[in-house]
């Protein structure tokens, strides 16, 4: 731990480049590849749960340049959840503030495709990083762009400087196959008139999204748009916004244990159930962990337990 | 807007030296004092009923030094839910991480005291800054030490540099003659197996923090010890855990308007139906502002756009 | 009130003999023709919208013969879920007590219509005489005769003595128009398991139940198999059954108003929102009443009050 | 089965009096003997846990005269919950309809003793048979009359004609010292402005009325007064308030378990957790059963089987 760091948090960018970043990341990925069998990986879909359970990979990318890759941070997966991430500031870059009259942005307190709030409040989302409120940002943006699910990827290469990135067509077609509980919640959010397209339609770019493979460097990449306001133009322009959705991301950036999350690791995070957990340490560096095996609510543990290991590490960081 | 601030944050505190802050604060309290008007003034008891809502008030504490106070920033209030932050950071200090064992710390996304959560996970609160939770918490810290309200006050005497500081007792009485809720809310714990002391022993030290009276001054100093490790220990020593009450605060401390308030203002903050709300910028400041009229959820509407206020000219200071 | 037939209930059908019921029934339209305004006519689909709210129709069918009519008895009207009461007791007549795995028996306590308990129940509906039970109980129907909406029709035309009985068109359409919401219900089962056809197939079959255009005379007919064995086989055989299904119609008949319905009428029925209930008292006889306009709850106004004064004349009935 | 009495419920009277009702009993009785072992005592209280499984008996009253009582019919237990059903009776009888301004009449879907619904509906119960309506009934009944609890037990003493019938002093005693739950409910109604007396008066007479020690004999003779008018003056004189019992007894008398017991056994009844279950059938005999072993919506495993054979072989007299 840097105590320095924490009784000057001004000190901050400046301590991160005393510290041996490849040595550090080196010792983290020692410390939780133990942890890689414990957790379960995602099953709802064949695609997923092909997935070996003992990937673990790491990429960081610090304010101002410099990334630092371990593990099985160079292998795509599938960043499901994470996707939520970006359409949310895609959002707000197309459609501005206007987007909040359809999705809240509280935490949900349930789990992640949860009906019942949804009910509650009259088919209002509890938040755009839920899948109900992911569905409804989705079909905001697809009303503007009928081809949103090209414009997000060709977006998403420009961020991630990944020219070759794409959609895993099989898990797509994997999420299509299985995704009634999906079809429920979108034909939920038409009859509450909170769905501008036909489900279908909607939902046929959302499960897009999901299927997009991306390693940790690709994501990491993708995420400095978060750190300030030099980096990330492609993803969303404004300070004030990006500020903004580090603020959802900390309440309602892992499904129901944002709480917990921010206890053991204290920074806005966005996980998904492909494994992968992209961070942020506004003004610092961008961080994507992946490892497949999943905690009873959909998080990654290694990755999670990573994460906390960093910023113990960095402490002060955020 | 201090774009600069953001592009680089570890120049955050000398930034903030760089403003005139009783400028900003004059601004501000010019900005929303027509809004103190809007809302409510807390009414389910009558001392609380009485208070004008015309009040406001506001004072800020830098890191290292240097207070600034504008308005009714020196008159009293009561602290009402404030006070469940400090008893937080007590019972970290004193008990430590086995406080977890009986309180949770996810955001509740219901109402402060409802008992739907409370019953749905068979009476362990949701997090220690809603009723139920600080219910818990004070009945922990009544076990260690049989007149822990006194031990409350003294600590917070020292922390706020207010050797007068005193419980308000007819507010107190009021809490004791309108306390039914509370009370089924103790029968519950008591009946869930988690509360040690007789009920109305653990309800008497809970109205008692709540009705403990501060001035916006002593409540932004004796928050100071958030700021980071140089200040406050009188409070709660080891910085992990002021890092960590941080992030309690931030996904719980505003009620179910805490992801709101964490778009708008994206501080770590509490609030309580006396109108005061408490924030702090780790590493940079703390501050309290104070306005009796409350929004539906109960946090104080011209408070709240103070803050924002405040934060929107340091952004980036987060 | 005749307090003899409650005194001894064996005199009850003898004691109905002596009742004037043309004369009875002249008396309650006159009494509850100037509720006829009171409530809202169903809304949600154009075609039940534009039905005169003055409509009043009421049909009795003694045991053993006898058959009584007034107002717009004879008057064709959308039976909407009183048809899940007749395809209950065509799924425990084809499919038998197996139908109890995939639906329960227990009242509901909440809207005809909400996903909140499904979702908590993990895809099973509280009873067949909600929306989610009642697309499972076609479900099971249609899986065992894929022109079951026919075989409905074919049946119901035998009970009712009907021929000519036939679905309108124009009410089937605009229920496939709207029915968003019992899409997301059919979803939400086929997501849980417990859906053997697609969705659209399901909902077919349940749509063009629900738009049969029956009169009160014909829907009173089609009950008579509830007043006892030696009537209505076309519709159910078993004594047994026939007593368990008027069980289940005492609890979950009139949505989320059973209990109330029970107290003020005391009789078994099932309601719709076209504006229809059929109520029966076994042994004696079966009744259909007819009107428009709805309470908050989704039920007849003057229909449930015609009811409550034909018992209150006739007690001891039930 | 006698499937003339379907046939023609007018003889049903007729009909009860050519079975040999001892025999009956008997038979019963060597049927459920070996499902005493299922299920569980109720163990939230020692009096009640140290009760011993083999118990069971049964005693009925049939109209105009007759009693038959089989096993332990003559020895008293903890009549519990079934003591609800007085207290409404009294309530209807003493205070009139104005009682459902406190108190709803609908079926809960949930557990007897759940907060959430009270907390959804702001404090009034759903019926008068769940613990919080029981509590709200007995609050309105002791407000009339300061002593009610021994008011209480003066007139189940004349309707069991049991001169002897007392409060079992341990079970109150136990009660009082378990109670916990109960009074966090009595204090949230008592918030909720739905509580005249203090919390302890009001639970101190409810706890009485559980903790009447009853033999089957005795409750089966004082529900004699839902059979039919000529009987039970004491408890209640209106005809029609008792067919309303009866209605409400059928949709919530067995806490959340009504649907199935209505199906199987298709009588009103209300159950305690003592292992009682008094039912009647209107008109022609009132039963109780006692088996202290519990299912786990707390109700008598081997009562309500031999209440289900009761009704099999009197088919039709419901």
């Amino acid at each position: 731990m840097d105590a320095g760091a924490n009784t000057n948090p001004d000190a901050g960018l400046a301590a991160l480049e005393r510290v041996d970043m490849s040595d550090l990341l080196t010792r983290i990925e020692r410390q939780v590849r133990p942890l890689c069998r414990r957790g379960q990986v995602a099953s709802y879909i064949p695609a997923l749960a092909r997935v070996s359970p003992d990937k673990f990979g790491m990429a960081i990318c610090i304010a101002g340049g410099g990334e630092y890759v371990v593990g099985d941070g160079d292998e795509p997966f599938s960043i499901q959840s994470v996707s939520k991430l970006f359409n949310l500031a895609f959002a707000l870059e197309e459609i501005g503030e206007d987007i909040w009259g359809r999705v809240g942005r509280e935490p949900s307190g349930m789990s992640f495709n949860s009906l019942i709030l949804l009910e509650q409040e009259n088919g209002v989302p509890r938040n755009p990083l839920i899948n109900p409120g992911a569905i409804v940002v989705t079909d905001a943006l697809l009303s503007r762009q009928p081809d949103w699910a090209e414009a997000f990827l060709g977006r998403m290469r420009q961020a991630a400087e990944a020219p070759g990135l794409a959609f895993d067509e099989e898990v797509f077609a994997s999420e299509e196959r299985h995704g009634d509980l999906n079809r429920a919640t979108a034909w939920f959010l038409k009859a509450k008139g909170n769905l501008i397209n036909h489900p279908d339609a909607a939902l046929g770019a959302y499960f897009r999204h999901c299927s997009a493979a991306m390693s940790c460097r690709e994501l990491a990449r993708a995420g400095r748009f978060l750190i300030g306001p030099s980096e990330g133009e492609e993803i969303c322009r404004s300070p004030h916004q990006r500020r903004r959705i580090c603020a959802v991301m900390r309440t309602c950036g892992l499904y129901d244990a944002a709480g917990d999350f921010a206890y053991r690791v204290g920074l806005p995070a966005k996980s998904g159930v492909g494994g992968g957990v992209l961070a942020v340490s506004p003004g610092r560096y961008s961080v994507c962990v992946w490892s497949p095996a999943l905690d009873v609510k959909g998080n990654s543990v290694a990755g999670v337990e990573a994460l906390a290991l960093l910023t113990d590490a960095l402490e002060g960081a955020s």
